[in-house]
């Protein structure tokens, strides 16, 4: 076989290296530059990306300018400058312009670039498509001048190609500038930058980000606090989900005396007590060099590793951006539109999965405006930055349209994929390492413990827009009725005295009969003080006996941290955000009003209050809830002991006839026993 | 700011270089290792792949052995082997153990591996997660023995470490075995090897493919073909799609004398004629050294060879499956299910992004067992590698759910999305780059040249599909006339000469002049010669007139070239597929019988030809079709005038009177003028 003899040979003379920019260059469509269109909005949200964590690091305020402008048909000029702490000269060619390059790669913390492709590709791209080099202008305080450096990337090398380097005077005290021209075309909407930069001010309200598109527009989005994020701590990675070989490695590469400091010091939550039960469960000393371990011995520890209860892992790494954050960014999104009911937002504990803590976060508007007869409007975001593209191959779609939403009351075709119905749902995941689908960082990949934790966190938000629906269905109910006694009675009465020539009746005491509710109203009133928002609760007892309340109020957990009340509630529990108070004995028609007042900052607002009561049935409460069960294991014994006394006598209110419009006469003579 | 001035030195000691290895090993969801489920399908998935290349450059039939068993709990371990030309002995680390290595992505031809990372990242999974080395077997022809490496990938170099290398005999003469142990676990089903490698089988029916299952079980996917498709040859990028970039650095790399000499033949397409269009059009010597050439005559270059016409780009670089195998591969995976239309499978001529050719075939089944409530089937392909995941990402997908089926007859939600209905539907990208959305080669990037061919190529097929229903509909109500007249009015007349004590009366006559139809039925006969297959088509003239029938028929264009036809027809054209006859004057309830052979291998069958009929108004036809139109233009001018003539008595025919169940009184006397 003389022809097959020889082809082997051929064809190792053709195996070559190939260099990770040739590789990109030749598939730029995995990182995101597939066409003109997305390559503006890639080149925009790799640079911005880089910009907000360089002053996340260096704790500064984020002033990001982006600039896009036209150079020629199908070219486009962009520049994104930042007030970060720049970048010293001798590495500006390494970081623009070499692939897998960066600090954030092996920084085992939350960032937005962790993979140190991101702003070299935009650069590729630009070289690849206009030929034009890529300019960067970068100053650190220490020095007086900016280095402008003009650069490309030699690809078969995957090195810096520095054309120039000057120095130049600059405004401003530190700062990096890059500029780029490509192929690329602008427009404003779905996917674009503009897009990109308004969803990216919603999960980073610290930063202040002004647009210039080319037409001339400028647009700002101010930013919405002043506090800087804390910069994620670098921990050491956490033993849960940890692989084989990873231990191994991690081992291998110790400089640690004995497997037992490299485990406590080099692994995060193996706490002395861990240590001395893997070592018991595991048959080791401790002793032992770490780089000593065969592999029937790690496969053992391993083993050890994932059954012995650890610490879990800390949050120290990650930056959620917090319920409250959540929120104000969601209003920041909806602007005009003021929803009928905002979610408190849900941020579980980090959990861990391969080694990496994660967080899932979840916010979620209804009504008011939202479009009714349409799918669910989802936001994405992974560690602070919008995912715009990729919807439907996300884990984040996935496991929201896996969840059965019609149990929660919203229309979805078949029990799965995206509800219909006048909603918006945020999600952000933040972990140390996100598992991307590809380079270009628009989806999330299936992983089975992100998509537990997203389903749990799912399942909770939906719960309140449940509780919310139906609540608003009674309330509908009930406050149709109330409006039927309050408003049309008195006019029945009086056209009926009209006719009948008689003088109309006193009808206050007959309505309190009929309507047999206490009524709650919390709305906003003016506060006394500039930096506070105030609250008022009107309780109301339309009923034709006298009401002692225990009253309970469920609040977003910052807000229930810097409450003022008057009256001061009974007890607080600031770690579920819960507060009440015994109401003194209200008469019939009798009324007592509670003032709350937080920090403006909070944003506190009627609907984020969750009123509930013990002592009166549910047909007798209008604007509040029974205390459900699963409150008396949380509250003091007293409140329990008071709750339970309540419940007694809800049971024999229950034993009441049911008010209906002409029971009035029959509930009277019952009173009158 | 003295914090600030050593912040930017700070990061600049973080900053590093990050090896491709590292990068994979922590980001391998994008290389599809997310998951045990997973791991196990990448894994069989790239080394069927290389074996299969493997076998094509060598021009071998391939054999392919895929075992997989338990090796623990979690753990599999997979073996694939092959019978290709093997990989010479220094090559075995580096194919195996060097991610972006290979040979493959630097040749401009279609190839399944064009990536260099495929193997390797398993090799670095199996590392990862059970720290167990690779072992490889490869025996080049020309040596005695076979080489065995066993290896492992040193992550932080990306490069490969030998733990053995020894020699050993093996019983053949060549090939490459490949065995790894992972984490992984084996299920059959969607997504799996098993449903891998079975759909491999489909577009490699070259190839005879065994898996054995953890369990034991052995499946054989024969061959169905022992003819090797041909090696795509490689060839220089064609000038559209071009970037600046790319031109640029092609022209610098020329070693040849002058830009003349280089855009000739370094360059596809670009004739001497279009040449000197070039460079009149952008004012070029052509004597110009290939690097002198500064940006703005780029850019003119650019522009230019943009505008000039230039040859399409050669399909020799592709290897297209072509419409018999795509059938026949169809026919395989549908097993027992015999679908009632195969839509003749659509191959156009390729086209170029890029620079790149690229070639989409499409098969299309309908009805016969597939299920009609459920969306439509989607088998997708690239380069002849099945795509498992991400069909939500795939641009394929997406052009398969923006068509607008519901023209085309089936049902589709809101005219977007899969359609629902009884179909399958084979969509095949052959390119000498496919741009794959991630290192996971599972889903197509959108890309607007190859969205437009994917477009142009559904609706070709759509439309077969909507034809195919209409006749369907139409033959379903003649038939349903003919059944009734041909079967029920015999009764009939039996019963009512039964009652009246009468003979019963020949309806013969009566029934011709009822059904006034001309029918035509292929059927599949008995063959003379082994190597062929046979068909009859038998026209009966069941009008009350004779008739001078020109006969028209359309069959796959492999078929057309080798048909053998009694009577022979009056003509062919192999270009379209088309034969047609001009038969022998038919008297009422006269019948005519046609025999066609063709090769066995081409599968043709009676739903593969479509017959149609000049000379006979539509209403008169069974089994055949009217004419189209635009058939005239292509047909030898005799065969137009005498169609032309036909065509003005079935112009006379229809003003005859319709016939219907009690017409045909009416219609015997007016032929009886």
């Amino acid at each position: 076989m003389p022809g097959a003899q020889s082809l082997a040979q051929q064809l190792a003379a053709k195996q070559r290296e190939i260099s990770v920019a040739e590789f990109f260059e030749r598939n730029r469509q995995i990182l995101g530059f597939d066409n003109p269109l997305r390559a503006v909005l890639t080149t925009v949200k790799e640079a911005v990306d880089n910009a907000l964590d360089a002053c996340e690091e260096a704790r500064v305020l984020p002033e990001i300018l982006v600039e896009i402008s036209k150079e020629g048909p199908d070219r486009l000029k962009v520049a994104v400058g930042d007030n970060g702490p720049g970048i010293v000269k001798k590495q500006i060619p390494n970081v623009f312009a070499r692939l897998l390059y960066g600090s954030r790669f092996h920084a085992n913390r939350q960032s937005r670039g962790q993979q140190g492709i991101g702003i070299s590709a935009a650069v590729l791209y630009a070289a690849l498509t206009t030929a034009r080099p890529t300019r960067i202008t970068s100053k650190v305080p220490e020095e007086e001048a900016a280095h402008v450096v003009e650069l490309l990337i030699d690809t078969q090398k995957n090195a810096p190609r520095v054309l120039s380097d000057e120095l130049e005077l600059w405004d401003r005290p530190q700062g990096t500038r890059v500029e780029l021209v490509l192929k690329a075309r602008y427009t404003r909407g779905r996917q674009s930058p503009f897009d990109y930069l308004k969803n990216t001010a919603i999960v980073n309200p610290h930063a202040r980000i002004v647009l210039l598109e080319p037409d001339g527009t400028r647009i700002t989005w101010e930013r919405a606090t002043t506090e800087v994020p804390p910069v994620p701590k670098e921990v050491p990675p956490h033993p849960y989900g940890l692989e084989l070989g990873e231990l191994g490695s991690r081992l291998k590469a110790s400089s640690r005396a004995t497997l037992g400091e490299t485990l406590s010091k080099e692994f995060a939550g193996v706490t002395p007590r861990a240590l001395r039960d893997i070592f018991a469960r595991g048959h080791f000393s401790g002793k032992e060099a770490p780089d000593s371990l065969h592999s029937e011995d790690l496969e053992r520890l391993l083993a050890v590793l994932h059954e012995v209860p650890l610490l879990p892992p800390s949050a120290e790494s990650l930056s959620p951006i917090g319920p409250l954050l959540i929120k104000r960014g969601l209003r920041n999104v909806l602007g005009e539109i003021r929803p009928e009911f905002f979610a408190p937002p849900v941020s579980r504990p980090p959990k861990v999965r391969g080694g990496n803590p994660f967080v899932v976060e979840i916010g979620l508007v209804y009504g008011g405006g939202l479009p009714a007869d349409q799918p669910m409007q989802l936001l994405r975001f992974a560690n602070r930055v919008p995912l715009l593209f990729q919807q439907g191959a996300c884990a984040i779609t996935t496991a929201v349209g896996n969840l059965d939403w019609r149990r929660y009351g919203l229309d979805q075709k078949g029990g799965s994929g995206l509800p219909i119905g006048p909603c918006l749902l945020l999600v952000h995941l933040a972990s140390t390492k996100v598992p991307f689908t590809s380079e270009a960082k628009e989806a999330v990949a299936e992983d089975p413990e992100i998509d537990k934790e997203l389903t749990l966190s799912l399942q909770v938000v939906a719960r309140h827009l449940r509780t919310h629906l139906s609540r608003r269905s009674r309330r509908d109910m009930a406050g149709e009725k109330f409006l039927i006694i309050q408003r049309i009675l008195p006019q029945l009465a009086e056209k009926a005295s009209r006719l009948a020539g008689k003088p109309v009746p006193d009808l206050t005491a007959v309505i309190t009969k009929i309507m047999d509710v206490v009524a709650f109203e919390a709305t906003a009133v003016a506060a006394a003080n500039a930096g506070e928002s105030a609250l008022a609760l009107e309780v109301t007892n339309y009923t034709p006996r006298p009401r002692v309340l225990e009253l309970f109020l469920e609040m977003p957990l910052e807000a229930a941290a810097s409450l003022h009340a008057e009256p001061a509630p009974d007890g607080t529990d600031a770690e579920l955000g819960r507060a009440w108070w015994t109401l003194e004995k209200l008469p019939p028609s009798g009324r007592v009003k509670l003032l709350l007042r937080f920090p403006k900052a909070q944003e506190v607002e009627p609907g984020d209050l969750d009123w509930f009561v013990a002592g009166v049935d549910e047909a007798h409460l209008l604007g509040a809830e029974p205390l459900p069960g699963d409150w008396e294991v949380r509250l003091p014994r007293a409140i329990v002991e008071a709750a339970e006394g309540s419940g007694a006598e809800a049971a024999m209110s229950e034993g009441e006839p049911e008010v209906d419009y002409d029971g009035a006469e029959a509930h009277a003579s019952l009173d009158e026993e």
